[in-house]
């Protein structure tokens, strides 16, 4: 509880030690981007490369004694060490991409509020680092939540909630919750997840245990993993309730009505170019341009295209597309890395835009530009990514 | 087979008669669309005025002697008639709208090919009237496949094929497939369906029996099932392979390479103006213009916010959602219809461009113009929908 820590002790005296290369956004709560150009360099992101995403210290805890609890109304209480669930489960692998719900903010940042408001968009400056992809191992959520007792079916309960070892000050975990439909399915693959590219998961990313819930927002994926719990309601807490969701373009801060938006789950189809990056100089003897990056959409959506663009979006050419061998339609649970090269023309020098967009399996694709998904929090931008380069000789 | 058919007689000569209020957009096949005015008027759309969307001409069933054959490697083949359906399955009940995957055409169609290419778009000249809304009756696919000996989790079994009683000169059906895990899931609500709107579901609309796969473009939904099929493989037949498929905006008829895309099933995010109508006038005493349409999306993603505009799509406001009452969280299969009253400028006269755009559950969007997602099929037209009005005294 806080009445044990003397007031002079840092919270985050003991976060862990991060890879130097880790774009720093914000110290304490830690958060940081992987380089745009790490991420389009290998299909699963190493793990110390892995973004982080913060809102709270990192807990400190004893992998020896940690227990993960499972229960709910008519179910028996478990209480699982991680070894206990190596034991008694089915180990399941999936690859699975992570994004903040932020991710690419920056740009949202840099765009005015719609019809001149001067409305100000609050939250971490995000460029396109705010996504990572590994490949996880654990057990799904449905295989334990069955073995607690948990009925299918069962009306009186709808959403499964995840609550995190990390506390804030006034002894308030992080917490979560997913609805029973993507808790139980098959489908869903939702894991309880201790393996992070074959290695035991690090701290920073959720160790010794913690949720991955594929296709839906980061903020969902709980971290550290101490309490799961089958319930009636929504989590009532602030990361369910009061943040995590997006308004109209024209909605202020003083006219936020949290009722009015459910909660983000599911990410829309987002798409960004990695390389090369803003500002670059390109050389006019090369005569082509290489534009590398990543494509993803959420609900496990397979990306079927990404178009891209050397005159900012008037024309568009199809990119080839890199799949994570383990995707499965509908499964698509991982990005999609893709790359294209386009010609130039012929002697040009001068400025380019450069721009993506990705459609995925359900023909959805991105809007073109930030004005008309602007939103007071900066969430799920998902409008084409430009980047401006120069060819020079 | 088509020796039985006399070469001077009309394969059309038994088409059904027809509400004169329905926009034809072709004969034969007949193709019609409903009045934009009158799919607002309620949230299902009467029988009768329900958009027609015809590949072939309507075939002369026998109810009485009509049985639809459920076969697969490994099952028993099962001859089930409307009767048998129904006393030996549960009934099921599901609103759900269907969409024309060429819905939206002819504002694709008026925009130039990008690039210059002169490339033409072909398909029949939908406006925003391709789309209605039912409650549909009868039982779950999945039901009946496993009833026919379909193994869940069989691996060898990808595709459930649906094929009409509809053919063409030739004799080949009318015919399309879906995935297996939207046959299966009882999430999916993939119907067997001889009721529509608590009525027989009529010829024109492929009763005595008909699919209805909720959440995914019309052409899947197939009318006068004959006969399912489990396989391996994904159908073959025209429809599936070499239509529904859209292409990048660069992509010319001559360069189409029909592998290179999948058969679009689950549908993007939509939403349409259907009043005011393009060109009306409104008068400036009235000092506010009220809008009024549907937004849908597939994969049974509900619609959480619908903005109009009246400055062309500068700003924005949420207009008032009218969720259809069977609607569940993820399997909102039935379109929502929404109004908004926008204030004019005091004294405003002149011209107005009116747009909406909605959002679904998975944020997903629609993209400004058509341009970014124009293809040489005209299909999956989900950009903003924008209507001219002027306002006069
Ligand atoms: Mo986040
Ligand atoms: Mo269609």
């Amino acid at each position: 509880g806080a009445a044990a820590v003397a007031p002079t002790e840092d919270p985050y005296r003991n976060e862990p030690r991060r890879h130097p290369a880790l774009i720093v956004r914000s110290d304490k709560p830690f958060n940081g981007e992987t380089p745009a150009e790490l991420l389009v360099a290998s299909p699963v992101t190493p793990n110390d490369m892995f973004f982080v995403r913060h809102h709270l210290p990192v807990p400190v805890i004893d992998n020896d004694k940690f227990t993960v609890t499972v229960e709910g109304a008519g179910m028996r209480s478990l209480q699982l060490s991680v070894q206990q669930l190596q034991q008694n489960f089915k180990k399941a692998q999936v690859a699975a991409t992570v994004q903040c719900t932020g991710n690419r903010r920056t740009e949202m940042k840099a765009a005015p509020a719609p019809g001149g408001s001067g409305a100000q968009i609050k939250g971490l400056d995000w460029e396109v680092g705010a996504i990572s992809n590994a490949e996880w191992g654990g057990v799904l959520l449905r295989d334990v939540l069955l073995a607690a007792g948990l009925q299918p079916g069962d009306a009186s309960v709808q959403h499964i909630h995840l609550i995190g070892l990390d506390t804030d000050m006034t002894g308030t975990p992080y917490a979560a919750s997913i609805p029973i439909d993507k808790a139980l399915s098959e489908a869903g693959d939702v894991l309880l997840a201790w393996e992070m590219n074959g290695q035991p998961i690090p701290a920073d990313h959720g160790g010794p245990l913690r949720v991955v819930v594929p296709g839906t927002t980061g903020a969902r994926s709980v971290k550290w993993i101490g309490r799961i719990v089958a319930s009636a309601d929504e989590c009532q807490g602030h990361w369910q309730q009061k943040d995590y969701k997006a308004f109209s373009p024209g909605t202020d801060w003083d006219a936020i009505d949290w009722s009015a938006a459910p909660a983000i789950q599911e990410m829309p189809v987002v798409s960004a170019i990695c390389e090369p990056a803003e500002g670059a100089e390109l050389s006019t003897y090369d005569g082509e341009v290489t534009i590398k990056g990543y494509a993803w959409s959420g609900g496990g959506r397979d990306i079927i295209r990404v178009d891209v663009s050397a005159d900012g979006g008037k024309t568009w050419s199809p990119a080839k597309l890199s799949k994570h061998p383990h995707s499965r339609p509908s499964r698509a649970w991982a990005w999609t890395l893709y790359e294209a090269t386009l010609p130039l023309p012929e002697g040009f020098k001068g400025q380019l835009q450069l721009a993506c967009k990705a459609t995925d399996q359900s023909y959805n694709t991105q809007p073109e530009d930030v004005s008309s998904i602007w939103n007071i929090r900066g969430l799920v931008n998902n409008a084409w990514h430009k980047v401006n380069v120069s060819v020079v000789e």
